[in-house]
């Protein structure tokens, strides 16, 4: 028994914790209040269960549910940063690599490594896996959005040119979600006026 | 393409969304806020991927994860009940069926079927997986409550008889976790008196 090895993989999950505290800017269905990180990963991993067969890959379900699980870890140290901040994503890189460094550094080295060749992968819309969370990452608060009445779209003033370019590759990992998403969330919301048009 | 199928699969993702607002008693980490069901499940499904080494038997780690994830989704109709509310558990049973027959019904039968199978699993402890998920289920709250100082035991005024009960099983999935709960989380706060021992 390697109580080292234990005492590190401890301290990682006590440490994520902390991603409960990561607010994002994506209101929950009731518009009561915003949703967190954690929050968010759970919804994606759950929803990624319930709509693997729309991927337009095959993909390894548990490798890809296990990166949306921990692909928001690095805000930890990184902080969100919203999804229309020029100004914030300028370093985002930067401050996302070096929280990378030490959170996954706190796992044993064979963890560690695995967790983030994930979520490089993840950044890098490398593989199938990666494809299909990325498509859920960016339909998934699509859904929130368009179900909370279109607030947090309207409140940061959107313009539909700025969420088509954000969506541009939503379409990679599962064309029939980014056309659901287009149809049902994001037109609508564009017809009402809550995603700019003008 | 089975639109009405697709149609089924998104309300059940927008429908899960409540799962966010069923509050738990446990505090997170920092003591700053209690956790909800949603973040419960989150981290729970993240600690079995870290901690998969640890189970007592051989799981299929995808099943156990996709049990973590939806165990607690009953609880959007059913409520959160306390683990030492006598009175509450006491229909507890009964409030939680209606709930999975009417959230795991939205889904297309075969996925209502799976989801409603994991979570029978998952109550009767009945698989491997099932046993693993409850380990994690129980030590997960002991991780943060005796992060937190142990308030969440001691403004219950809870017992170590209580505990132990609860905790009767933990040990039936993993035998290294239950021992490092309870020599890590546990013995320290009866020692501390946030968990009582007379």
């Amino acid at each position: 028994m390697d109580y080292a090895r234990l005492e590190k993989q401890m301290e990682f999950c006590k440490e994520i914790d902390k991603e409960k505290l990561i607010g994002r800017q994506t209101y929950l269905t009731d518009g009561s209040r915003k949703e967190n990180d954690a929050e968010h990963a759970w919804h994606m991993a759950l929803m990624a269960v319930v709509l693997q067969e729309y991927s337009n890959e095959e993909i390894d379900l548990l490798k890809s549910m296990t990166m949306m699980l921990i692909h928001d870890i690095v805000e930890i140290d990184a902080g969100d940063t919203f999804a229309y901040d020029e100004e914030g994503k300028k370093d985002q890189r930067e401050r996302e690599l070096k929280a990378a460094e030490r959170l996954f550094g706190m796992l044993p080295e064979d963890q560690g490594a695995y967790f983030r060749q994930l979520w490089d992968e993840f950044e890098a819309m490398s593989t199938p896996e990666a494809r299909f969370a990325r498509t859920l990452d960016n339909i998934q608060p699509t859904m929130l959005n368009a179900s909370s009445g279109g607030k947090g779209w309207s409140e940061k003033g959107v313009h539909i040119d700025q969420v088509m370019e954000r969506q541009s590759y939503t379409g990679d990992g599962s064309r029939v979600l980014w056309d659901y998403s287009l149809n049902n969330y994001i037109k609508p919301n564009v017809e009402k006026g809550t995603i700019k048009s003008k």
